[in-house]
């Protein structure tokens, strides 16, 4: 099995090599600036982490792992469009429609969304891009709520916005193993608890979100429990989750 | 085996009792809207006459048609943004976007394409969304020309813009109805034809493309052309193509 950062290493060549359906043309500079960004790749870490566990080889689990990856970057690009978020920055750098103009970055999200089902599709059975399909709904949903609904319950937003593609990223590896439904379901117990774990410690850093809604402390308190949860989800697991469990602790612990 | 008409109305109906995924919430109105404004929804009708002219239900194939017709449906909310094609009315109507507003309509577009993998990929095998997502990908790549490459090639642009899509609404059915990709040839060939005959002749009624290029004589006659390609493709075919062959006769003739 691999270390985290040598899962994220890995990671980083894949997306590399990654390459684009060739009639996008020229359109693949902005989704490269798009992907090339950086990030922590956390989302396909957890994936060829949960394969691994599983038995998988991170080769049979890496198109799931990019497919989740291209899933995120595709919303990051439309969440920054002036009429959702207006955000120009993203990672210190231009966003994609500061760099590359909002009709260019519109195609570009799109085309991430399309290669991300082409990449889940590639498996023999189709269940990597039906649960893609789902969770990537669940997300606009959240998207929606976010945006758009004037006073919308938090956590709601965050169970969709954020969880629903950590829970992605356990989720499509299972399949993408090919472990039966049967057998998924403390896997899936431990993907749920993801999101909500990784948002509350997003907020705390960025002093928003759940960091006002309940307070530094009450925060704190609520990652700490999540971190818990999620480690004894790992414990009803009978396979080898020492390293996502090394994973959900730097999760809680993590500066930045 | 049903007539066009027919095959339109059972069309019409799978739209409207289409359930959307229950976490989009409120998000469906927009994207309601979109699918309901109209439309000919040759697409799908191309899609549900191919696999019944291979043996297959309507049932069977309705899943793939839908699919086709929501990446067409997608493809429209986006291209209507400001930053792309900035189209306030579509079919004489509010355009999503003018509806509901821009970031309405970028997570409408955003959603009606994660709604047609959802469908395509509810096949027992994966290759009705892997058609989906590499026929969707070109059609992207054809939307990048058209909108932000001055002086693309007409041709390329229609070949991708239009004419992956139409190919789609073939190929789609033959996964669907499980006809052997060693089989395939022949009606891929038929597919590979339907979309230039398709925008020739909407460009013919919009006098713009190669009603430009060409004159309203030559179009004509590129028009007359592609039809009989596609009869003869149809020819080749050893099933029942005789409802296909209608709607190439009446894709050809329509003056609306």
């Amino acid at each position: 099995m691999h270390s985290p950062d040598e899962l994220k290493a890995l990671t980083e060549v894949a997306i590399r090599r990654f390459a684009f359906w060739p009639e996008l043309d020229g359109q693949t500079e902005s989704m490269r600036y798009a992907l090339e960004m950086g990030g922590k790749r956390v989302r396909p870490v957890i994936c060829l982490a949960t394969g691994e566990a599983c038995g998988a080889s991170v080769e049979q689990v890496m198109p799931a792992a990019l497919a989740v990856e291209l899933v995120h970057n595709f919303s990051l690009v439309h969440d920054d469009l002036p009429a959702l978020d207006d955000d120009e920055e993203r990672r210190g750098k231009p966003s994609v429609w500061a760099a590359y103009g909002e009709g260019t970055a519109v195609l570009a999200g799109d085309g991430l969304l399309a290669e991300a089902f082409r990449l889940a599709s590639s498996y023999p059975s189709p269940e990597v891009a039906r649960e893609l399909a789902e969770m990537t709904l669940g997300m606009i949903g959240g998207q929606y709520l976010d945006t758009m609904v004037d006073g919308a319950d938090l956590r709601s937003v965050h169970r969709l916005k954020t969880g629903r593609l950590f829970a992605a990223s356990v989720s499509l590896a299972l399949w993408a193993t090919g472990v039966e439904q049967a057998e998924q379901g403390p896997w899936r117990a431990f993907g749920d608890e993801l999101g909500l774990l990784f948002q509350v410690v997003d907020d705390i850093l960025d002093e928003d979100g759940f960091y006002v809604s309940d307070g530094p402390e009450g925060a704190r308190r609520l990652a700490d429990e999540a971190a818990i949860n999620a480690h004894e989800r790992l414990g009803e697991i009978s396979a080898d989750t020492s390293v996502l469990a090394g994973i959900v602790s730097a999760l809680a612990a993590r500066t930045a």
